[in-house]
């Protein structure tokens, strides 16, 4: 009655009773899933579910994770360049994209990094870079080669062309509540990475309250399974476990975060922020062989932020993706003018009511505060208010008086009292301790 | 950010997570069922794939079933009217319905029997029912009426305002491979009988290998369970559980199936078939509250079987029905002149290829064979041919001699040789055995 190699009925029924995909079944559900009409939406939510409940085997997750590679377009590259990226599972205040790509293209490696915007909690490298004014983020293939040819890196969204089962798949896993299903995860992550053709992947997986995964056991659980599937769809690959209950570095919001980053450019800014970029950097460095080890890779990164060059790649970048020449030097100078970057019109200090070390600054109060100014998205598509956001002037670690102004608040809108007081509960003192410096947010490396 | 109740993938996440549901969410989803654009077909296949694997408790199926029912139209009846009405869980030549609701309609019990239509190895109630010239499955909420009140019995398909989630769930579970699911088929089966405000309800729940439960035991837990939810829902229900190895009765397809069900009307015809009709009708007496015991009820059924009084009810329930008082007259005389119906162009016997005593007939083989003959449908909507079917010469228990036909296929295509093999090889037989009386279909009753 059917033509077809195999019936999606019969497949959902052998994954219901736990049975282990071929490779031809599960090469068949990703072609249907990028066909029309071959895999009904009902159909769909019942297989992710599936998944979701029955699991999958490492061996169905790499065939999978290729099968969602090779549903697109997969980025070919001249032979003598070596490719290599990172991903991260998303924080608040994270912004290490921006200084790790031209760091590591400072060392000659290519950084074809594609990208992703913000949704609810999670930032968006994309949006960061579109607060500045030009940045383009949608190059076409002559554009990311010509890029990566004369600079080094780019950073640009997702083409149609690229792992199309993931659009679909991640539209449905958002409503059908199986976004945490770590094979979904994993397939969708890694498959967009390898369809970038990389040598070198490194993962930066966070757990903490602001994190996807809460616990740093299920963050090396998940991190262990992508190294895995990485591998096996042959890109060396590595992971870094960080926390994620603070928010990182200073900077939250877009056009804030830039300033960040372009700072840590300069060899300045937060230790946590620079420290996250060193080692994931460092990694890469190794893993794309430009070094004989990751203490070597970090040495290197180090002294691409300190001596100017990854400011400069960066520069190149901006220039090679819109941004003019002027607002690219004035923002990569060393007295860099950001009065070229979106800012918010009211600036509100908030202030200790108590006095003591800062323990703890809650990075989920934070990135809603941030949410609730406008610096995020509610829903895919929604417009996005680039300057406003939050400045912290205390860090874990740091001392405050009562009365001193330990955030501001950058800001368009009035500001709810209930903001404030959100922002409150977010600091956490200990009058009893001394200043101590913030430890560092790598917890472990898994290979 | 939504004002509903509940946020649809909070609920798969909790059903996902083994969590119950509480009324108030199966009656939210329900509704969501209903209401356009209230659930996203994803959606939907998650939340039944979540079911089908995590199950239900049985409270969840009793309010999912009050919730299924209370979705449309629930059916009102005069306050003097006992309603009373079959399901079964299908078999192949199972023309239980046709004699069932007259003989159980002479006894002044009302049976407002919503029946199905065929799909793939099933024979549809309606299908058989329409092959009598003029039959309208389709009578008004008026018309029901005064059918029951004066015949006392109707049999209909399911109008769009009855259960109209579970339309829509039974598409979904259709292709997303979760009809297996026991609540989704409790709740389905038993809240579209409670729709029609019975006072009593039997099931005929069978297993075997032409079968939906192969197993006895899983036709006693299904059994089981939708004793107990019919109970919950008001209803006082019983099931038999009841073999399908072998066609039930001797005439398979849609006007064959009609005629033996007149036999039977007449107090002729199979005694396996008989017997089921009687052993459901005497449920319902007793049931309906007409008898004081089963077994009262079995005898007040053999007696309108035998005295032409469930004849004459089906004659009148034809004519309300759209038949003419000449073609229901001709049908129901005690020399019925089947001319009327439908019949195929050609007869084929199938003689025996051995001998010996018939110890199976391969229901399964049976239903493909009577699918390729065109009595069945492969998709919903598909044409039907009315006339063509097989007639089983031989049944269970009796002798057979080398070169005698045991069967015979009424057909309008030419036979393929592969149909008659199939054929020959779902007899079997044994030469060493003496010719013995077919047993019971009906192995154990749930109470």
């Amino acid at each position: 009655m059917d033509n077809r190699e195999f019936r999606i009925p019969d497949l959902l029924l052998m994954k219901s009773s736990g049975e282990e995909y071929t490779d031809e079944q599960i090469q068949f559900l990703v072609t249907a899933i990028c066909t029309p009409n071959s895999i009904h939406d009902c159909q769909l939510g019942a297989l992710l579910m599936c998944i979701m409940l029955n699991g999958m085997t490492r061996r169905e997750e790499v065939v999978l994770t290729r099968a969602m590679r090779d549903s697109g377009a997969v980025l070919r590259w001249p032979a003598d360049w070596v490719m290599v990226d990172k991903h991260s599972t998303g924080g608040v205040g994270d912004k290490t994209s921006l200084a790790l790509a031209p760091a590591v293209a400072t060392l000659g490696l290519k950084v074809p990094m594609i990208s992703g915007r913000g949704l609810m909690f999670t930032g968006g490298t994309l949006d960061k870079l579109e607060s500045i004014p030009g940045y383009r983020v949608a190059l076409t293939t002559e554009e990311m080669l010509e890029t990566l040819r004369e600079v080094g890196c780019c950073i640009v969204g997702q083409t149609e062309d690229i792992v199309p089962a993931d659009r679909r798949m991640y539209t449905a896993r958002d409503i059908t509540a199986t976004v945490n299903s770590f094979p979904l995860i994993v397939s969708s992550i890694v498959g967009k990475k390898a369809a970038e053709s990389l040598k070198s992947l490194v993962l930066d997986v966070k757990f903490g309250r602001a994190a996807f995964m809460e616990t740093q056991e299920r963050a090396e659980m998940l991190a262990r399974e992508m190294v895995e599937v990485g591998r096996g769809t042959g890109m060396r690959t590595t992971a870094f476990i960080t926390r994620m209950d603070n928010p990182t570095g200073r900077h939250i919001g877009n056009a804030l975060e830039v300033r960040e980053a372009l700072e840590c450019l300069q060899g300045r800014g937060p230790q946590d922020f620079r420290d996250l970029v060193v080692n994931l950097g460092g990694e890469l460095a190794f893993g794309g062989g430009v070094v004989g080890s990751e203490e070597e890779g970090r040495s290197v990164i180090e002294r691409a932020l300190d001596d100017g060059s990854a400011r400069n790649t960066f520069c190149k970048m901006l220039q090679k993706q819109g941004v003019s020449a002027k607002v690219a030097e004035a923002l990569c100078s060393d007295n860099p003018d950001y009065s070229h970057l979106p800012s918010a019109k009211h600036v509100t200090q908030v202030l200790a009511q108590g006095s003591g070390v800062v323990t703890s600054i809650n990075a989920m109060t934070m990135a809603e505060v941030n949410l609730a100014l406008g610096a995020g998205r509610n829903r895919a598509g929604d417009p996005i208010n680039f300057g406003v956001g939050i400045v912290l002037h205390k860090v874990i670690g740091e001392k405050v008086g009562k009365g001193e102004a330990w955030a501001e608040i950058h800001h368009d809108i009035p500001l709810p009292n209930s903001l404030l007081n959100n922002m409150q509960e977010a600091l956490t003192l200990d009058s009893s301790i001394d200043p101590f410096n913030m430890p560092s947010l790598v917890v472990s490396r898994v290979t």
